[in-house]
């Protein structure tokens, strides 16, 4: 693991590292010393580590909680290179969406694709930045939607440091065996409106979930118009489960 | 309005009064003068105005936020007088569902007969508690579940001072058309594995809000198993909307 720059701004600081090919970003509190629970973000689909809603949450969950919070490109997104495999199914499957079928089962196929790449990619980044002395050996949270969900179910069914999840704009098709096998807290997040992922799907990724305490919070509007107020929720979630 | 008790312990006061034949009890902050916030509470079926759910929210929301909380009994409850009409179809239902009726049905029309009770005896108590002087002509939210739901729906919706409902426990057969004309801010519980209110008449209640903002907050558990992290977002809910 390489940091390549360090930056700081309201008591946030910002290190850019690459570990191996993965290039990602971790954020602390200005000045800290010690070990701290540790949140992962997993960017959206065409997003990347420095988006603005990873990085709105990112600072939040800094300056709010004292974590520290990493986020890395997924394959071919962000600072990482093309990925002539994965480009040729995107491109396939935006056609086979012209041509009438149906989205939601073929982002599920394309989702766990991927994950079979970021599960091993994201452990690694755990071991990497927990052998920071500001991050240290501390509990684990992860919070990601979209994308961040059909790749973080996996991630968290198969990584035990994970203590706490908020996931959520994602179905039950690629997930569901993994989602059966997570057993920590989850906050679930469902858009009542969602134009990429039916209702009865992700109802049903939520009924999946193992977890004793899991709750569902649903709210109107479309895919990607999640309210505000569920940023300070995910605060509370975290704060009551990793502190 | 008379008030017949006061007695206060760890800053909250507590006022048990009449109006006319309903029994009720008011909440504040000790000593407090001056108008806020008032919340009202309906109980829960074969609850009553003190029982302890009901207790133990009234005296978050005055210590949490500085709020006045009312409740009062629901007509054949607590220190009202048995109703012949209503214990005599309470009774039939019993026999009815024995018989092998379905449950959530006889719930919903026997609630929207109390409802047309508990509507105007509600206004009737926001009136009277209102003109207390430390209580005031502030906004008014309201909170219930279950007949608390069947009874709240169409109170929320026929009264314009209240300005945010949590709500929940309840489906969508006897409420669905007062539901439609609510438009405040709602927050709605549904337990996943409620035995009394069908999941699908739950989700049906929610998207009968004409709402903007609405949110819904599953929990896995049965009727009464509402966890306890609910009421920390409930204090919340009403902080952001009534003042």
């Amino acid at each position: 693991m390489r940091f390549t720059s360090r930056t700081s701004s309201d008591g946030v600081s910002e290190q850019l590292f690459t570990l191996g090919e993965i290039p990602g970003v971790l954020w602390t509190p200005e000045g800290a010393t010690g070990t701290r629970p540790l949140i992962l973000i997993g960017h959206g689909g065409g997003q990347h580590k420095k988006a603005p809603g990873v990085l709105f949450r990112a600072r939040r969950f800094v300056a709010d909680c004292g974590f520290a919070v990493v986020a890395v490109d997924v394959p071919a997104h962000g600072d990482r290179p093309k990925d002539e495999g994965l480009d040729r199914i995107a491109t396939e499957n935006q056609a086979r969406v012209a041509a009438g079928e149906e989205l939601a089962p073929l982002i599920a196929e394309f989702q766990a694709l991927v994950a079979r790449r970021t599960v091993p990619e994201w452990r690694a980044v755990l071991d990497a930045v927990q052998e920071a002395d500001h991050v240290g050996p501390g509990p684990v949270g992860y919070w990601g939607v979209s994308l961040g969900c059909g790749l973080g179910v996996p991630f968290v069914a198969d990584e035990p440091r994970v203590r706490a999840a908020v996931l959520g704009l994602g179905g039950a098709l690629a997930t569901a065996e993994a989602a059966a096998r997570i057993t920590v807290p989850v906050e679930f997040l469902v858009q009542w409106d969602d134009e990429r992922v039916p209702r009865s799907q992700s109802l049903a990724l939520f009924d999946a979930f193992a977890s004793a305490e899991k709750t569902l919070h649903a709210n109107p509007g479309a895919h990607a118009d999640i309210p505000a107020h569920e940023l300070d929720s995910s605060v509370r979630f975290f704060t009551r489960h990793l502190t």
